[in-house]
């Protein structure tokens, strides 16, 4: 089978690497030729454009930033929805609303290809083991042609049913579930620091009671170690809350931790941390209060 | 040896029949008539006023609901100080700022008794099997003192030192990671629900992912059950979140995401809300947006 990856990134290389390790005949392509070399160096293809794809692909994987990035890289200009395979599946991965997600099936159907809301989750380490988590919708024929590449990039695909849109909805929720998470982390180290509490001690009795989550216990370990190279950066979650915002606007529905949680990490992009990892807009309140940060 | 558990609550009840099956000599103390008979039932003696307590007690446990029924119970004209054994241990276990910790101690010492700054965790089913979280502070001594009672009550005891107020700083902020945890939970429920996601499969996929906190599990089950009776009520984090916000003005630091799930609970309270389980601060956008919530 024939498989492209577009996006070549922390996922996408992950991903692109696990379908040549499942035997697929995978081309991956990005603008960057860096991350070219990479991939034929692991013994795949690469392409520096959409359109510069082969002819005939049956599957193609997009791990690009957001909507637009995957509406140019199919049907732009230069996109490579013309080139695909008659009935090739298009499995969408980037994070978007589920408007988007809706509009761009619709594109798709119009020229016979099948379309897969597919998000993902799991991050760049979960990507290379191929053992991302899939949260997708489309029709059952979508799935079965998408089959091949969600069993080589996941170890686990949840079915949310026909109706495209339901994935990136999970996703949108998700990721307001996670921003402001890594936020109140942040929040609440800040403030036991300041109050005097030791955070190594801290972040032991949070992590042990019921006052825990998946985030404060990832990236409040990378703020006590002062490592802040990024496996997901604050800029993420101010592109990721802005389409918990948009996605909330649109259904008249109020978002007030969502909203606030996005302003903490705009206030660190604001300070230039945005490439930082998420978990350093603690650095918003070492700003303001002149709290000690540990690490290093 | 004799101890007193001040508070046949949810917590203080589990608490006191611990000590009881550790086989300490155990008085409850509680104005309310139906909780002192529960407790004789078990087996215990009660007394309706902490001055009614017998002469001599060694270990006297708090678990009344804030620092100023701490100190009357203590200091009060009716409180039990003056009737405690010399160097007694006070284990003040309400939740509480530090500096109210600090303050009840000092009156404490001036008396010649011992104190141990020590919330706790766990909910009224790991009080009932003795098996609470105590994050404590104060002297070797006090902790000598206090160990059959803390054997007897709890699991697992964080020792956070010598100085009075570290218990109460590490449970104020795991407090308000709950408390936001809890209030997110809802915000981000409410939104999956009104932009069509199926609400069980929603938590599957959350719960399986990195977006899970504890609360999101615990507290959405019960939203899913449409079991609003009440664990833990919305009026608690109302006055938990208070705490936050008292202890973050003293120190002149800003809790924008605490401020806001507090301002959330006291909606739910304000629609009548405050006895139900936490997680029903979900009704604050049911009232807003008119979304179904799911249940019986």
């Amino acid at each position: 089978m024939q498989v492209a990856v577009i996006g070549l990134g922390a996922m996408g290389m992950g991903a692109a690497r696990s379908c040549l390790r499942a035997g697929l005949d995978t081309v991956g392509c990005d603008f960057a030729a860096a991350a070219r070399e990479a991939f034929i160096e692991a013994g795949g293809q690469a392409v520096g454009a959409a359109d510069a794809l082969p002819q005939g692909v049956e599957a193609v994987l997009l791990l690009v930033v957001n909507a637009a990035q995957t509406e140019a890289a199919l049907f732009g200009p230069a996109g490579c929805a013309p080139r695909l395979a008659p009935g090739a599946v298009i499995i969408a991965s980037a994070t978007m609303g589920p408007d988007d997600a809706r509009r761009l099936a619709a594109r798709a159907e119009a020229m016979g290809l099948l379309y897969l809301d597919a998000p993902v989750s799991g991050g760049a380490a979960k990507a290379a083991e191929g053992a991302m988590t899939v949260m997708a919708a489309g029709s059952a024929a979508a799935f079965a042609k998408a089959r091949p590449v969600l069993d080589a990039i996941a170890t686990k695909v949840w079915e949310l049913g026909e109706a495209v849109g339901a994935g990136a909805t999970v996703k949108v929720v998700h990721q307001l579930l996670a921003g402001v998470h890594i936020a109140v982390a942040a929040e609440a180290m800040a403030l036991g620091i300041r109050a005097g509490a030791d955070p190594r001690q801290l972040y032991a009795v949070v992590t042990s009671a019921a006052g825990n989550s998946w985030m404060f216990e990832n990236r409040m370990a990378r703020v006590l170690e002062g490592d802040d190279a990024p496996r997901s950066a604050v800029d993420i979650f101010v592109k990721d809350l802005g389409l918990v915002a948009e996605m909330a606007r649109g259904l008249n529905h109020p978002v007030p931790l969502a909203s606030q949680a996005q302003q903490l990490f705009t206030a660190a992009s604001a300070m230039g941390h945005g490439r930082a990892d998420d978990g350093f807009v603690i650095r918003v309140w070492q700003a303001l209060t002149g709290i000690p940060l540990p690490g290093k």
